[in-house]
C-alpha cells in the first residue's frame, strides 16, 4: 500500500487534527513535506464539512452547517524541481472510502445559508444519506436508484502566488461591492475568524488569513472545481506558481451531477486519494495553459440509454428573455427533468438531489442563437431499477413513498 | 427508398422553388401534406443560407450573408391524430448529403452582421470549406484533422401556437427595448420583408409574417436547438401546439462542437432527412413536457480519450468578477483551448473553427461554487493526425500552414 | 459523390452483367481498372447470392441456393505502386443500401446443402426478410427486435499470388481426402462449371479456374472473413500479394453476429461500398503481417448492456467432453441463448436468426483450462423493444407469434 | 466495511489456515456460514496457488508449481432459501488486493508443467511481475505497458450436485482414456492426495476427495471460467444445485486478456471481494439455464481505438488445414499479434503475457465458412506509452530492453 502523507482521523475535528488541515489559499502555508516526482502517495481527506453531517434521518446539521468553517485540505505538498510556470502532472490512481465511513450524504441548504442552484423552488434544508456497496451507492431516502460511483476530489490544486492571490481577491471584492448585503452573498472575502492556515501559526498566520482565499470558488488554479471526471484514473496538469508546486486537495465525493447543482453537494465522504505527481518543466508557456487541463479515466461509467432535457434562457417565473444566459438555460433544463422525475413518485427534493448526486451530464448545446441558450441535461436511464423511458401508456408511479431528511 | 415528402431543388433559390420552404414560425402555416402516424419519409432540405455561401476560397460571401433570408425549413408536416397536449415521437432514422452536395462550409461571422461566440476576439469574416468522405469530413483550410460526422438537423420542432407565439415575442421585444441599437442586436424581431411562409400567400402571409417568429433563438417547440446529439439514430419528443403537429427542419450539420461557438456554424450542408413519427397522446400532461426530451443514438461516435479545458466565469480582458455566469466561463475554456491549439501551428481561426465544427463537449462542471462557474470543454484527441496530449518535450508544430478563407 | 467504378444491375443476372464480376480467387484475373492511391470511389455490389433470393414469404429460394454461384465479386481494382509485400490501406469510408433495394434477408440452409453452425439442431431451409428504415432494421418475420446497422462487406482482400493458391488448394485438398464423402464437405475444391473470372475469357479462363479458389473459407489474403465490425469508417491492412494489389470486395451485410452462425447468413444484401486506398511500402515484412489487421469504425454501435452467456466444450446430445474445442464451447453458448429467448415466445429459428444478424459478441473466455474452453455470446439488451433480463418473476411472452418464411 | 466472512492469512500457507479453503469442487463439503440474502459480505482469498510465487526476478517457482494444490478458494457459502433448481444472484460489488500484497505475477508454464496456449513456441518457465498503482498496473519485466485492472475472480460457482458430479467426472475420464499418457494431459481426474475440502475432515473427507472435481475446468457450474469481466460491478446468475447454495470463489486476476492464454495465467493475486446475493426461485427453469449468465459492469475499462488480428484455422508449423478449429484460428491470431509486437523491441515472450495480461479482446468473427474460422484478437491501442499503429515509416523500436524473469 502506499504511504499514507497525509493522516486524517475522523473522531477528531480538523481544528484538533494532528496532521493540520488548511480550509484556506495562501502562498505561504509551508509544505507538508517534499517528495520526489513519481512516489506514490496516499493522502487522508475528510469530508468537506469535517464531520458536522451525520449519517441520521434529520437536517437539523445541514440547516446549521457553518460555512466558514469548510473544505479542510490536505496538504500542501511539494515536489523536488518543480517552479512557476511548470505544469504539475497529477496521475489521480485511486480514491476510497475509508473503512470506517462507508456513506455520504447529500444536502439542500436553506435558502439563507447559501441556498443551492434551485434554492427559490427548493429553499428548506434537507439531506439524503447514501450507502456505499462497492463501486454502487444507494440511498435510504431516495428509493429506486443505484449509481456506480465516479469517486472524485471536489477541491484540487496548487497554492497560488501572490499576484494571483491579489487578483483574485480584487475581482471578488469589486462583484461584492455591487450588492453587498445579499443573500446569499456574491462572494464570500477572506475571513481569518475561522481559517486553518495548515502549519502556519500564530500572528504570521493571523496576517496572511486576512488575504487568504476562502474555497468556495474555483480559480486559475482549480481549486473547488467540482469536475465530477476528475475520477480515479485520471490524470490532470496543473499550473504552478510557487517553488514546489504546493498541491492540496479535499472534499471528496462518491458520486456527482454535472453542475453540482444541490452545493452541499455531490454525495459528501471522507477518504483519501492515491496519487503520482510528475512535472512538464515551463509546461504553462510551451502549451499556454492559465486554467488546469486533464484527461478522463478510462473506468469512468459508461452508459448508452440517455434521457435528455432541453432548457432555454427564459425565466421560469417571470417568463423574463435573458440574453445568451446557460445559467438560467441549465437551470430549466434541471427544473424539466424534475418534472418529469415528480411524475414517477419522486418528490421534487428527492428528484433535484438525484440530479446532483447521479453522474448526469449537463450541456452547452447552443450559445450562439441569441437571445436563447439551449443547455442540455441527460440522466443515464440504467441508474432507476425501474423504465423512465415515455411510452404511450404514461409514467407508472413506481418509487415507494419515503420522504428526505427534514430539518426542524 | 422512402418517399421524398419535400423536394428541393439546390439549383433554385428557396424563393423560386416549386415546393415553398418557411423561414418564420407561425401558427397559421398550412400543412405540405398529412401523414399517417409510423409512414417512413424523406425530407429534403437546404443549407441554411438556401445557397448563400459557395465551395471557394473567398470569405466574401459570408461577409455578406443575409440573416433575414435564412433557415429556409421543409414541412410543416402533419400528422394524423395529432393534437395540442400530444407528444410528436419523431425517429431520426437517417440524414445525409444530397449526391450533387457532398461537402459543407464553417464561417465566422463579421462583428457587424452577428459576429459570434468569441466575436471580440476574431471580428471579421472568414471561412472553410470541408469535403466529406463517407462518414469523415476534412477541409482544405483545416488540416490535420479529420471527424465522423455526427449528422443533425440544427433546426427542427413543430409549429408554435398563438398563445406560445404572442408570448415569446413579448419577452423578446422587452429584452430588445433594454438596448435596441445594440449591434449584433439582442435578439431578433417578427420581420415580414423577408418572410417565407410557406404555401400561405397574399395578404393572410403578409399579416402573419408581422407576427412569425423569426428562427434563431431555439424556444419552447425546440426550433433552432442546434443539439449535436440530434443525429441519426436518435428519437425525440416533441410538444404539440396546433392539430396536426406541424413538424419542419432545416438547418443540416454534418458536424458541430457543443454550442456551436461559430454561429456559421456548424459543419452548414444540404441534404435530406428520413424521419419515423409516432404520437404519445396527452404526453405533455402525462409526462411533465415542456421544452422537447431526446434520446441520443447508439452509433454516435465514441471516443476514449479527450484533453480537457476548464474555463471560470472571470472576463479575459478586464479581470472582471462574473457572478455565476456559465456564459463566460465556457468562453474561457473556449478561449484555453484555442490557445492550446495555437501551439501546434493553427491560427487562432482555425482552432476557433475546430472547437465550433468537431464533436467536442462543453459542459457545466460546477455552477454552484460562488461566484466562479467551472465549465469545461473536451476534445477527442483522435480527430487529430498528430499526438496533441501534453509531454515533457513540449508541443511540435504538426499543421502544415495553411490559411482559411477570408474576405475582402 | 464519388465515381462508381463498378456498377451492378440487380435487374441482370451476374452472369449478364455489363461489368463482369468474378465468383473465383486467382492471380491471373486482370484488374477492371487502376487508381492513384488517395481516389474516393465508389464500389456496387450483389447480395452474395447474386440475386437468387426473394423478398417474400417462401423459403424455397433459401433451399435452392446454388452455392457453386455465389460471392459475385467486384474488382479486382489495381493500384498504382502496390506491389507484392506492401500492405494495402483499405479505408472504408461507407457503405449503404441500393436506393431500389433496401432490404435484406437471412436464411438457414438445409443441412443438405451446406447447412450452418446449429444445423444438427434446426436442418430445415427456412428465411427472414428485414427492412431498412434508415441506420435500423426490422423483420416481419421476428418481431421485437430493431438494430443498428453495423454494415460490412462479407468478404474483401486482395488477390492471392500463384504459390499461396497452390499452397491453399494443396491443404483443403488434403482435408477434404480426409472424409470425401462428407455432407456438408470439409471443404470447397475448385469448380470450373459455375466459375465467373471478370475479365478473362476463353480458355485461360477455363484453366485458371481449374485452380481458382472458392470463395467461402477466409485465407490468409482476407477473403470471407465475415468480420461484422469491418464496418463504415474502419480502416484495414491487407497483404498485398500481386503487382497492383487486386482488391475485390462483395457480400455485404447489414448486420451480423460474431461467427455469422446462420451461415445464409448475416442480413445479405445488395449494395456499395466508398472506399480510398492508400499504400505501405514494403509493410507486411515491416510489421511481420500475415493475415490481415484492421481498426474498427469510431461508430460501431455501442451498447452499455448486455446479457452473456456461457458455454463449455460438452457436447449437448452426447455429453462427450471434447478438449479445449471453442467450437463446441460457442455452440453452446448459443443454444444456451436461444433457450433463453424461447422462453420469451421466439421460435428456435427465430431465435437462431437474432443471434446470426444482431451485433452480438462471441468471445474465447477461456481457452487454456483443460479440458474446457469457456466461451461466451453477448447480446445487447436494448435491441428488444421488451425486457429480456432475468428477474424473480419470470420471462413474460413478450413476442407475438410470427413465423419465419419456411420451404415447402 | 462489509464484515469479512472468510479470512486470509497470507503469511500460512493455505494447508495450514485458520478458516480453511477448499481445492476441490464436491456437493458435501460443508457451509462455512449460511446469510440471509441481501447482506453485503466480504470474502477474503489467496492467489491461484496459494502463495507458491514470490515478488522476485527468477522463474524457478514458476517452473515448480505443484498443480495439484491449487485453487485454493473460499467458500462454500449458504444462503437461506436457495435450493436446487434457483438462481443465485451474485452481485460482485467491488474486488481488490489485500493492503500486504499490492502486486501479481504473471507466468509460462514449462510445457512439462501443463504449458499454455502457445507452449509449443514458448515451453519455458518465465514469469513477470505487476505492481498495482491504483486502478493500473505496470511490469518492471514489461516496460511500455500499463493497463486499467479489469479485476475480476477467475473462479467462481456453486457447488454441483452428485448427479452433475459423476458425470462430468465420466465424461472427463472418457476424454483422457483416448490418451491417457499425454503431456500434458488431456484432463485431470480426482486426485485425494494433496485435497483440501473445506471444513469436512477425516474418511470423509478421504472419500469425498476420491470424486471431488479437480477445478481447472469451467463445467456447468461456473467454476473456473476465467471470463474477464466477471469485473466489479458485475452480475451473476449461477445454478443452484445443492440446499443453500454453496457459492465459492478465488484465483483473483487483477487483469486478463480473452482467452487466459498464459494459464499462469492472467495478472494472478490475493485479495478480496465484495459480493451481495438474491434468489431467483426456480430460475433455472423459468430462463432455461444450464451455465452461468451473466451482466458486465457499467465500469469495464472502455477504449475507442483496437489494432486487430485474423488468424484463421491452418496450423502454422505443418500448413495443415483445420476443419473450422476456432482454437487453431484463435492461435494464428495471437502469434499474428506477437510478431506483430516484436517488431517494436518486445521479446516473444513479453508479447505472449502482454497478450495474457491485457484487456484484449478475442472474438469468433466467422464460424461457418468451411474449413477456415476467422478469429480475430483486438488489442487497445492505449495502454502502450508509444504509438503502436501501423505507418509508411515502419515501427520504431520503442521498448527498452529488459527481459522476464526466467528459470535456470
Amino acid at each position: 500500500m502506499p504511504r499514507t502523507v497525509f493522516e486524517v482521523d475522523l473522531n477528531k475535528a480538523p481544528e484538533d487534527a494532528a496532521m493540520k488541515p488548511h480550509n484556506r489559499w495562501h502562498p505561504d502555508i509551508p509544505m507538508v513535506e517534499t517528495f520526489k516526482p513519481g512516489e506514490v502517495m496516499r493522502v487522508e481527506c475528510y469530508d468537506w464539512t469535517g464531520g458536522q453531517v451525520g449519517n441520521n434521518d434529520s437536517a437539523n446539521d445541514i440547516r446549521d452547517v457553518d460555512l466558514t468553517r469548510v473544505h479542510y485540505l490536505s496538504g500542501p505538498f511539494g515536489f523536488e524541481g518543480a517552479e512557476p510556470g511548470d505544469l504539475l502532472v497529477v496521475d489521480i490512481l485511486d480514491i476510497g472510502a475509508k473503512d470506517e465511513s462507508r456513506w455520504g450524504f447529500n444536502g439542500l441548504f436553506a435558502k439563507e445559508n447559501g441556498g443551492g442552484f434551485l434554492t427559490e423552488h427548493y429553499p428548506k434544508a434537507t439531506k439524503s444519506i447514501w450507502d456505499f456497496e462497492g463501486i454502487y451507492t444507494t440511498s435510504r431516502h431516495i428509493p429506486g436508484v443505484r449509481y456506480p460511483g465516479l469517486i472524485h476530489p471536489g477541491l484540487i490544486g496548487c497554492l497560488p502566488d501572490h499576484k494571483l492571490l491579489a487578483e483574485a481577491n480584487r475581482r471578488e471584492a469589486e462583484l461584492i461591492a455591487t450588492d453587498p448585503d445579499r443573500v446569499p452573498p456574491l462572494a464570500c472575502p477572506p475571513d481569518p475568524s475561522t481559517a486553518l492556515m495548515g502549519q502556519m501559526s500564530g500572528s504570521a498566520a493571523q496576517n496572511a488569513a486576512k488575504e487568504a482565499w476562502r474555497t468556495v470558488p474555483p480559480r486559475e488554479h482549480g481549486g473547488n472545481c467540482d469536475i465530477k471526471n476528475l475520477s480515479r484514473g485520471s490524470k490532470v496538469y496543473f499550473p504552478v506558481y510557487v517553488k514546489g508546486g504546493g498541491l492540496s486537495m479535499g472534499d471528496i465525493h462518491f458520486s456527482q451531477g454535472d453542475g453540482e447543482i444541490t452545493f452541499c453537494g455531490a454525495i459528501e465522504m471522507a477518504g483519501w486519494i492515491d496519487i503520482k505527481v510528475d512535472i512538464i518543466k515551463d509546461g504553462m508557456s510551451k502549451y499556454g495553459v492559465i486554467n488546469p487541463i486533464f484527461k478522463p479515466s478510462p473506468i469512468d461509467p459508461h452508459f448508452d440509454d440517455y434521457l435528455i432535457f432541453e432548457g432555454i434562457s427564459v425565466d421560469e417565473h417571470t417568463g423574463e428573455q435573458y440574453y445568451l444566459d446557460a445559467h438560467v438555460a441549465y437551470r430549466r433544463a434541471c427544473l424539466n427533468a424534475i418534472e418529469y422525475l415528480k411524475k414517477f413518485g419522486y418528490s421534487g427534493e428527492q428528484a433535484y438531489m438525484i440530479l446532483g448526486t447521479a453522474p448526469v451530464e449537463g450541456r452547452i448545446a447552443g450559445i450562439v442563437d441569441i437571445p436563447n441558450v439551449c443547455a442540455t441535461l441527460a440522466i443515464p436511464t440504467a441508474i432507476f431499477d425501474f423504465d423512465i423511458r415515455p411510452n404511450g401508456d404514461g409514467p407508472k408511479r413506481a418509487v415507494p413513498e419515503v420522504k428526505v431528511a427534514e430539518s426542524t
